[in-house]
């Protein structure tokens, strides 16, 4: 059974300072869990309702280093989902390592700060291929239980690496892409093989610093009104023309 | 100024049965109550913090039947928001009209449920372009404050209309496409000038009874792990697709 200190503990880690000290975070929701056990992710304590126990096999389950049958009320009361009728896993934090990205893509976000769009943004790059992402030290923290949630699994396939973004673009190897409003077309320009594509803050787009970075200005034409569109969004329709410009 | 009566009546349009009972919404936020008083809805109050309505000019508060000025506590107090420091109106709904389509795109979504998607894509439709899109009758509601504030001010340009999906279907006259996992590839169809373009649920996509009406069946191709992609992206890339098509 799980005691009141280990229900609190649990808690704590729906808050980003307690994350960081214990380098732990939480993975909420079946499908994220199903995604997570068969992943390489280190799981502490895996908590489930007697239902979605028995939809797992015994395998998967023993991943976890100890696990917990409860009530469908008393999990809810532990998650950060107002229902939680599955399960709810403790999980060790992944080090912030540089990731080497060679003929490949990969995306650069210049502070994205909300969870959502980061959550977006990583299943967003599952779909299309991309496995990594390079992300300003402001933006919002893979750990959240809201960027998790919000990937639908896909946290467990693409990986992060938080850092100044500055002396990162200055060193990298790759064609650099931005989307900026003032850029050329995305739909007629011809993507090279492998590059980075950087995505700007939800209301300041790409940052004065970062901008003189970027070799080459794209933005996607409107043909209406609206005098924007979300970042997840733009994240998904440049994807979406890289691809096509691939093929 | 503002009576207590007033501000329990403001808060009661937070909740859907209220709205319809007085057909009056809530429109909250800087960006959306400039576009609101620069469209063709009937505003009957206007709230505003002294700073914002320092910002709008007079003609364009005077298109309120009446104005208040609150401080931001007040203000924040009568908001779906958690802070608001601009203003909040409330307005008048329109009637629930069949749309006249001809010669153009529209959007039909079979049961999207999640506000913040439904205002997702009417700001993606804005920015493509498309004026309207019909929602099956379990669709999320257009007035809820969450679809109003995702839009980002789009409602003011895009409009609704709600109705049973097969009767409109089968008397529709334009080419009939849908977004499918079991389509064709999207990148290589050749869009007709026109039609309706079918999304579905976030959950079961189109619905059993719509699928039949699907003439084009097409999916977004992916190069990845990820299984699917919010009903949000995939509009968007839908949308892109087709005026990259035509044009």
């Amino acid at each position: 059974m799980l005691s009141k200190n280990q229900g609190k503990y649990i808690k704590s880690l729906q808050i980003k300072k307690y994350r960081k000290q214990e380098q732990k975070f939480l993975v909420e929701g079946a499908k994220s869990i199903q995604e997570l056990l068969a992943s390489s992710f280190e799981v502490d304590w895996l908590l489930m309702t007697e239902e979605f126990a028995q939809s797992l096999d015994a395998k998967a389950i023993n991943r976890a280093n100890s696990h917990f049958i409860l009530s469908e009320k008393d999990l809810s009361a532990l998650s950060s989902f107002e229902n939680n009728n599955s399960g709810l896993a403790v999980v060790r934090c992944k080090p912030n390592q540089p990731l080497k990205i060679q003929n490949e893509y990969a995306l650069v976000l210049d502070d994205v700060k909300d969870p959502g769009n980061l959550g977006t943004i990583i299943r967003i790059a599952d779909w299309y291929g991309i496995s990594k992402i390079i992300c300003s030290e402001n933006s919002a923290e893979f750990y959240n239980p809201k960027v998790i949630s919000a990937t639908m699994g896909s946290f467990t396939r693409v990986q992060l690496f938080y850092t100044d973004l500055i002396p990162f673009l200055s060193s990298a190897q790759l064609p650099i892409m931005g989307a900026l409003l003032e850029g050329e077309v995305l739909h007629t320009f011809n993507f090279p093989k492998a590059g980075l594509l950087v995505m700007g803050n939800e209301s300041n787009g790409i940052s004065a610093e970062v901008r003189p970075f970027i070799q080459h200005a794209l933005h996607i034409p409107g043909y209406g009104h609206a005098e924007s569109l979300n970042v997840g969004v733009a994240t998904a329709i440049f994807c979406d023309n890289i691809r096509r410009s691939l093929a």
